[in-house]
């Protein structure tokens, strides 16, 4: 038997995976949509009528999709497929892709029940969530490909935690006042990630 | 630390993804037709019955699949795996995915409802920002690989717009007269082509 | 401008689309059994009740799984991705990926609906059409390599062209009399296959 | 006719089919949700009232979710892309996969009727019948590098091997008293394993 060790697994495959499982939660978004036009269908609506009784609901679906592309384009920038990818460190990814997992259940939530403190929470609080660990990502990319001497950016962590940040506050206000406006802090990112990385909290 | 630039990101990756989410996007176009077949199963139709009763439903989703499709084909003509994935370029693919994710939408909509101007609109219209979408990627991809001095065919931006004017004066027939046999104006497409390549509109 | 061309696109990315859309029609035969799941559920049916009442459904989505993982068997077999993806290829390929696509569909009749001419007819003429498209491939690849100087398994067409004459001859057989056993001529498969290889009908 | 072999192929494409599949089971898991928030939704009740209503099914969820990851990190650090894909081989992991297609369906069963012997074997049997199957890919994995001189740890087999007889020990137990908290026998999988290592059962 050849006892050489078999070369080491790179991220690749576990890549790879996250962006299938990740495109498929970006594509069931449209699930609630398609029950509700086959309801339309049933009741022999119009389009318009259809647009404007599922108004929040279709305003829903386009938010997590634009919500979710943007984790995506993010988790993109952090990762790279040349780092092993250790037993702890997948499972953080998987921790993370859970999160987006469940990105369409409370996008039905969401679209589908009144704006109420609980499901402002079950939305926006998922969204921190997803953000909290994709920071985590980010730092413990950062440490393992310094410790292998692979080149890194050291500014990576700024911006999952820029938005992890105000997903929180988000979460905070909404729990005070119920309503999705408070997304809208979201317009802060980038002039907070700029602080941080001023103030060197999350290397520069 | 080591301060180096890590390897810049090639399109690679923003391709597979882009891949998957279109490959669901024209693989979940067959829900309606589940849903109908559990309808009929319920009511013990047979098998011409309920393509009698669905005749339209099943036009619309292989038209849908067809269409989706070409742009796929289109949309792998036109990127190329060694350009680089900025962030500008990487928000205007996610835009045109958008457009291709509610195609399963639009197209049980199409399928359900009678042909009206509202329902006509929806349906080519998704096509034609569909296709203003993937021209704008060819003239922006045709721009970056030019500028980097990679080598590019001066052509792949006229496929693209001769689909987007004739589904746009598809959609303007189709407000004038609710029509999808409007749609027919796309056998138009490889004519029109060679007249904007002739007329140097799109480059040679 | 660099005018030079750019590279020529090989099958790898056609490939890649095909295997996510093929991995989701295979994973959808689930969905009339996630149905029929959550009525037993509404009406507190027991597993044994459920798996008794809807045991065809369970041999529809297992037959299913089988035949389309044996055409993507097949399928792995004759495509290799350093050919080059010509555009008659290409939808020769998303043509065959229809077929593949509407598995879910017909499935999901068979597991309904009773045993009947059109019923064994739709099912069981997809596979024999799915199996013909295979075969042209098949052919056309080798044509494709040979040209190309590329080296090719003479014999890649054999076992496609045993397929489609097999479902060919069930479909006949189910039109006259209305069952699915006649799938059973399926055992012949291998056996057609060196008569056909041995009598130099597909190359040897 | 270039009549040299064409490239053997390698696994690389199995193992990119069989993740988007895994990856499509794991998101489907959430079907029976997005149903639930639609009845949910229908009914007008509050986020709070739906998680104490479908408490069992969002565990079920993301038990499943949890037991999916597992087995595809698993598989991920048993096989090789570079080990020759074989026909037998193929098979053995389609038969894997299928065990994986179904859990979402058994997981809808699980999460929607009561606790009682045939669900819960239902639900613990398909774990050990696709831990068995991933230890037999193990073993035949194993043999196969060796034959062809490929480096390969020699204890690949180990944890599978303890995940099945684990599984099957919750199976049985699971046949006496109906219950799910027997899959908490699970928290032994790691002596286990290295018990199996140190008995020289599964190589070293």
């Amino acid at each position: 038997m050849n006892t050489a060790q078999p070369p080491e697994r790179t991220s690749e495959r576990l890549i790879a995976f996250l962006d299938a499982a990740i495109a498929i939660s970006m594509t069931l978004l449209i699930l609630p949509l398609m029950e509700s036009v086959s309801e339309a269908v049933a009741d022999q609506r119009t389009v318009v009528e259809y647009v404007r009784e599922h108004s929040w609901q279709l305003v829903a679906f386009a938010l997590s999709f634009v919500i979710i592309a943007m984790f995506w384009r993010l988790h993109h920038g952090i990762l790279h497929a040349d780092t092993s990818a250790g037993r702890r460190r997948t499972n953080l990814q998987l921790a993370w892709l859970f999160t987006i997992t469940v990105m369409p259940v409370v996008t039905a939530l969401t679209g589908g029940l009144d704006t109420g403190r609980e499901v402002v929470a079950s939305y926006i609080g998922t969204l921190a969530v997803s953000a909290w660990l994709l920071f985590t990502i980010a730092v413990v990319e950062r440490r393992t490909r310094t410790a292998a001497g692979l080149p890194v950016a050291a500014s990576i962590a700024a911006m999952p935690l820029s938005l992890a940040l105000l997903f929180t506050l988000a979460l905070l206000l909404g729990l005070l006042v119920p309503s999705y406006l408070w997304l809208f802090v979201m317009v802060l990112v980038t002039p907070l990630r700029a602080i941080l990385l001023r103030a060197g909290v999350v290397g520069r």
